[in-house]
């Protein structure tokens, strides 16, 4: 197993963006160019890399050239590209429009987002078809959105065996039912692509809103080796709610680092957050907090013992070996 | 009991504007003035009123008097105005905003809303707090926020007797939790504003994924002679949907207008739908097609042996009754 | 396409037995022995099959001869037989026990229960691990529960390779989370599986309150060949109430029944309801007189201008469509 | 404030009985008597007080002398007395069966309760009207289920004005509507009511699938008054799962714990679980762990600090104030 640290994480860079809803549709704070957002996560102090949007967003119209020059500066690199397939114009669906003309324009802007990908040396490409999907009982017809959306991996993904392509599943929003909704379905339509460097990028809230174990969907995507990279936060299982890490499901989030951690992960920690009324720095520093802490509870916790506990599905035994470190010194007087 | 009529219609103006969302941020159309929506809104056909935001959304600064206008050269009238007490000024809150400059902004925005109101001759004023309540376990005392929020409806409500107040209650979105979140606990609070003026607008969406019956919140409400207003819509039970009218729950949308029916309603039908991907004048016919025929059904139901039905409480006898017209033609051949 | 029927039934004959819960533990009705059951369920009317439990239930000890001469005298025949690998000894767990000996037991009921299926010529074993999974984060090691259903399916079905293993899926209850979950999860454990004679058991109420479109879970069962046969009745999507088919859902019904029909299916449409507080025949008449109605109505749709709405993803014209029919005679006067 | 104590714990008996539920219809343990259970919870250690079924469930059929001899033999007394409304009889309602032959047998029924609840000095009768409610869309008429428990309460209660009568409210399960379904209702009801001696019985978990913040569903019931009493376990949100205490929400566990505390709450915590597949005594036991534990971090908690950050509605300073307790020891070598 490689060696497991707990000083490496990364970001998607829209939490540091500028968020807006259907109610603020002025936004939740003023506009924050890319650029911005960049320097913002910098200023977190441990995130090595992030997660960029492409096209690269305004005000301003950062480049390339602007953008690897300020991480590098700011000493961090570029984790992923996740290019926008998701706005105005793709709102009816990116792969699976029903109009061939957008299904093309997904499918340059990919390939472009896969040029900068290529120039800021990610290490994957992200590939979130927010809009792809249904909203209706009766609106589409399943098996073409699953043939749409598999010739649209094989398009883009295709050409560029050595770079990592990461499906982000997620049950719903924008769309009422999202096309690529869970791990399991992801990775049948993964085996229909039919390419190597075609994987999932595991949402932890996404997967908990969804009815998933997301421990159990980790397994599942390891299992097939598909596993490319997590995004973490919290939620109510109702919605995605985007909340920093551990701030409901500490248990949960406990069982999937776990889950990573004997499965040899080694890429820093990802945070997806969506801070809409918190600082974001401090949004981000209260989950490093919350990682770095689980992840030394994990060094602390027996292991052997927890395993025997599964061995015999005990459950109150097994989280009584997490609990006493947790409330040990509380428990202590008992 | 009031004359039925299956010929009055009203909507809320935003379901004619542009819609944005966290993904879509640059929106899921150009932008629309108030005024465009207006237009839009009258040549859907059969809508008679209008629940207009304030202040009046651009482009474009729409004057009182280019509404009144507009509204008397197309034939409608002002239901309800709404004012805009949840964009970026009100994200952390309005009537809870931990800061007493907010509220009073937003009691203030009110004032002026509600002199709108009178010049325009609106039948109520519609009090939707969308950023009241918290997003996290610990974040807020909740005896704060009822104080808060009790207080802050005094503030406006009580000044206009003459006037009603909705208020909109709403389970989550944009706030993991609400403050004015179901039909009982909007009630209770009620008690406490203490003001004959003060009652609720039961959005059968907000209802139906609140885990209410909508029939029987409907029934909670008008019991206490506090139900102003009702907004019509489906979804998931999940989320905010605001699909169109009986595009996913047929029996219950029938069972909340039987309820209406029976109390003697006699309010145009208020429609609230955020067509996202759809053409909202075909969205907004979609569901007057769809209530005409309900109305009609219910015009066509006895009475009589529905109450014998459901005094038995017979399941399948009072489905029966309805799927007998409903589905006759098709189960007739039996 | 085969020939297509209104008037082919079957039905799980528990739906005729006796409910228990954990708070009417004394039962919704008196004792009622598996025979019992299978007379009422002839007393329908309409059903041609059952789906039995097995062993079969007492009071008194119904042998195998028993129940083929009262299906012979009552003119059905055995669709499936379900092995109740779901009580007491099995209640932590038949494949995924941490006792082998437990597990050993599961396995020899089915071996068992396996031999009945050919006596009285089921179409198919139908397996329904219902204790089989975890309650509490921590619990079990995924990885674990995987290696032991797989291989549990293995003994069970490899030796029988003439007859059909259909895996009925479920998200929880009584588990808090199955093993068996969702269609796409078990499609890739039947790929580990590896056998041609198991496939999927997909009930429409599952399917639903698991958060999946039971239309699209079901062309994904389709595309890989592994649609053995479906359940169906309905809920309130937030658990498995077991309603009469159509009783919420109509229009998801209808297009679960529409991608069957296209898919040519020609097994008798079955039943699994909980009929706690109803009649048990009346409860299954309703669903029959449904299945009845939207079967004739998919006959009067357009598919081809559905189709065509569909290839447009036009949400609004695809209802209109079905509801045109549904609603006409009401909507006409428009 | 009353002193606090860390040392005071009931239970309702039913967690140390037999469970059954649909599927394990033969129970998920051999069959327990009421004395059984009372035995078995004594011997957990540290409860003080039981709930105690009515009638006294067998196999025999222990008396009221026995029940009480047992528990002074025990050490224990009687908290509460709950009358079984929701077996065989009631399956169709209680309070609210269409029959009123049934109906008078639960007042019936329930007025023999309160004589034991006399006899053995309970402090209060629990009344959870587990079939009252409706199961289908169209089945039953608010308005009448309303009046019929309002009714029904005044029945049981008005004779008996020095014992506190506390209403358990629920969402679903065993029905899939049930009447008394959230606090705020149920406090319109208790009005209704107009008793000074009914009151709420608040569940923690049904709180929370009902999707109430419990913390704020307890001071919504102790701002008026009527909060009785509270049960404690913990579910995913979905169901009502009654796992241990805290073994999925810690951080809203210790909200609800804090707002009780502060609101000077003195007495014994109370545990409804239902542990279907782990040892009962230990089950209670990982509870009280659980609850001394965290009770203890309340007591070191600083609540002008974290006054102050709810006062600011400061999310991640009021979590991470709990966290640093929580995490500390991990959290340190930041």
């Amino acid at each position: 197993m490689t060696e497991y640290s707990f000083n490496r994480f990364s970001a998607g860079v829209w939490m540091f963006g500028r968020f807006v809803d259907r109610y603020a549709a002025d936004g939740y704070g003023p506009e924050v160019s890319i650029t911005d957002a960049i320097r913002t996560a910098a200023s977190v102090g441990g995130i090595e890399a992030l997660d960029l949007n492409y096209p690269f967003w305004g005000p301003g119209e950062p480049s390339v050239a602007d953008v690897r020059a300020l991480l590098e500066e700011t000493g961090m690199r570029t984790l992923a590209i996740t290019p926008e397939i998701y706005t105005q114009t793709f709102r009816a669906g990116a792969f699976t429009n029903p109009d061939a003309t957008v299904r093309k324009q997904a499918i340059d802007l990919i390939a472009r987002a896969t040029e900068v990908a290529y120039e800021l040396g990610a290490d994957y490409m992200k590939i979130w078809p927010g809009q792809d999907g249904f909203d209706y009982p009766l609106q589409a017809d399943p098996r073409r959105l699953w043939e749409l959306s598999v010739d649209a991996m094989q398009q883009i993904a295709g050409p560029h065996p050595d770079l990592p392509f990461a499906i982000e599943y997620k049950p719903k929003e924008p769309r009422t039912h999202m096309f690529f909704s869970d791990a399991a379905s992801t990775l049948l339509a993964i085996e229909d692509i039919g390419l190597d460097n075609v994987g999932v990028l595991l949402d932890f809230g996404h997967s908990l809103y969804g009815g998933e174990s997301p421990a159990a969907a980790a397994e599942l995507c390891l299992a097939r080796r598909r596993l490319i990279d997590v995004d973490l936060n919290d939620n109510f299982r109702g919605w995605d709610d985007d909340l920093a890490v551990g701030s409901v499901h500490l248990l949960e989030t406990l069982e999937f680092l776990l889950t990573l951690k004997r499965a040899g992960w080694d890429k820093p920690w990802k945070l997806d957050q969506f801070p809409f009324r918190e600082d974001p720095v401090e949004a981000a520093r209260a989950s490093i907090r919350m990682l770095r802490a689980l992840l030394r509870l994990l060094d602390r916790l027996d292991l052997d013992e927890l395993d025997a506990a599964r061995e015999r599905q005990d459950a109150l035994g097994a989280q009584r070996l997490a609990y006493d470190l947790l409330l040990g010194e509380f428990a202590a007087a008992e």
